[in-house]
C-alpha cells in the first residue's frame, strides 16, 4: 500500500499542506522529493491520492490529483467502552482497536481503575489513532471519548441491541457466536482488579449480557482486543 | 488470585524450591515471609497450594500443602504459525498467545520474513511464557517450536480439519464464524509484506482455507491474535 499521510483538515482544494509529525514523516523518514505520488487522507472517509510538489524545512506542499470514497470500516458502529491500562499497554489497545475497526473508545471509571490519562496522554493517544490508521488504511479516525463513569456508561445507548460486558461468570455465558444482526455493538471491559458486583448488576440491570472469554484471566488489553475481534467478525461476516 | 511461582522441574516430593527470577520475584518483589501461602506450577497441569519455609537470598523453600489438577487449557489444540514481528511486538504477541490459550506458537520462516530470533531472544520469549502463565492461570506452558520453512509447515498437521491461512482476498473469504467440531487447529500468519503467491498456493495445494480478517492492513500480531481468539473462542463455545 503507498504510503498515506494525514492532513489535520478538511481536504477541499486542489493542494494540500503537511506539517508536524506528518511533515516530518515524509520529508525526513522517507525522503520524498518533488514528483513522488502519496496518497493523503483527512478523516473524513476519503482517499487523496497526491504528487509531492514542493518542500519546506518542515512542511510540504502537494497536489491532490484525485479523491475518492474508500471504506474500510466496520458495517455498523462497534463501540468499546474500556478501563484503560496503565503505561504501554494503553497505546497498544488503542493501535489494536483501530487496527480492529473500532469506531469509538470510551476510557471508563470503575471502582477499581487506575489513574486516568491526563491531558498529555490523551493527546499521544490521538497520535495513536492517526499512526495506526496510516498503517491499516482506515479513513475515519476512531474517537478517542471522554473518561465516563461505569455507571453513565452502561445506561448509555439503550436502544442499542447487542451490549456485552466482559465478566467471567460461573453459569454458562450468553454464547459470544451468534448471529448478529446489523447495527451498533457497545462492549464494556473492565479494569485488572475486576468489577465490582455492583458494577456487573448495573450493567445487567440496564440490559447488558455478561460474556466470558475463558477460564484464563486476561489483561485489560486482551480482553477488549478478543472482543472486539470476535465482534468485528460477526459484523463483518453479516455485512450491510 | 493467589500469586503463582514457577518451578523448573516436576514437582515429585513434599517440598519445592525456588530459584533465579522466581525467587527474586517472591523474595524481592512480593518481600514474602516464612508462613506465606503461595501457588506453585510446574507446566504439568497441576497447581501446588504451598507456604514458604525458608528463605535464602537468592532461593526459597517451600512446603507443598496439596495438589490439584487444574486445567486452563482450550478443549483442543490450537496451533499458531506466524512470521514473527520484530521487537517488542514479538514479546507482547507471545504474551498474548498465551492468555488466549494457544497450545503451540511455530515461528515460521517465509519469502518475506524478517530475521527469526536468535537463540537469547528465543530464551526471552520462554521467559515471556512463563511470565504470562503465572498472570492468567495457565498450569500448562505454550511450546514454543523451532523455526520451520512454511512449506514445511503447512505440509503438516494433514491430517487436522481446520487449518486456516490470514489472507486478504477479494473472492467472498470461507465463513470465519461457523461450526467447529472438536479437534486440533492449527493457523498461519504471514509476514508484514505478505505472502507471496506461491506461498498462498502452497497452502491451499495441501488443503488449507485462506481467511481474510476485513478491509484493514494487519499487523502481524494483530492478525495471530485476532484469528487465534476468534478460533478459541469457537472451541470453547464447542466444548470437549
Amino acid at each position: 500500500m503507498t504510503v498515506r499521510y494525514f492532513v489535520d483538515e478538511p481536504i477541499t482544494r486542489e493542494t494540500a499542506t503537511l506539517s508536524g509529525s506528518e511533515a516530518h514523516h515524509l520529508l525526513h523518514v522517507m525522503r520524498a522529493k518533488p514528483g513522488d505520488e502519496v496518497v493523503l487522507f483527512d478523516g473524513s472517509g476519503e482517499e487523496f491520492p497526491a504528487r509531492v510538489e514542493a518542500l519546506r524545512r518542515s512542511e510540504a506542499d502537494l497536489i491532490i490529483l484525485d479523491r475518492q470514497r474508500v471504506d474500510r470500516e466496520l458495517p455498523s458502529p462497534l463501540i468499546l467502552g474500556v478501563a484503560l491500562p496503565k503505561g504501554d499497554r494503553q497505546r497498544w489497545l488503542v493501535e489494536k482497536a483501530v487496527e480492529l475497526g473500532v469506531t469509538r473508545l470510551i476510557p471508563l471509571e470503575t471502582a477499581r481503575s487506575v489513574a486516568q490519562p491526563d491531558a498529555k496522554a490523551v493527546q499521544r493517544l490521538g497520535r495513536a489513532v492517526i499512526e495506526a490508521s496510516k498503517q491499516c488504511g482506515r479513513n475515519r479516525l476512531m474517537e478517542i471519548g471522554l473518561p465516563t463513569a461505569w455507571r453513565e456508561f452502561v445506561a448509555s445507548a439503550a436502544d442499542t441491541r447487542i451490549r456485552l460486558v466482559a465478566h467471567p461468570s460461573n453459569q454458562s455465558a450468553a454464547p459470544i457466536l451468534r448471529p448478529v444482526l446489523p447495527g451498533p455493538v457497545c462492549l464494556a471491559v473492565g479494569p485488572e482488579g475486576g468489577l465490582s458486583d455492583e458494577e456487573v448488576e448495573q450493567a445487567v440491570r440496564c440490559g447488558w449480557e455478561t460474556i466470558s472469554l475463558g477460564p484464563r484471566i486476561l489483561r485489560i488489553e486482551t480482553a477488549a482486543l478478543a472482543l472486539a475481534a470476535l465482534l468485528a467478525a460477526e459484523l463483518e461476516e453479516r455485512g450491510t
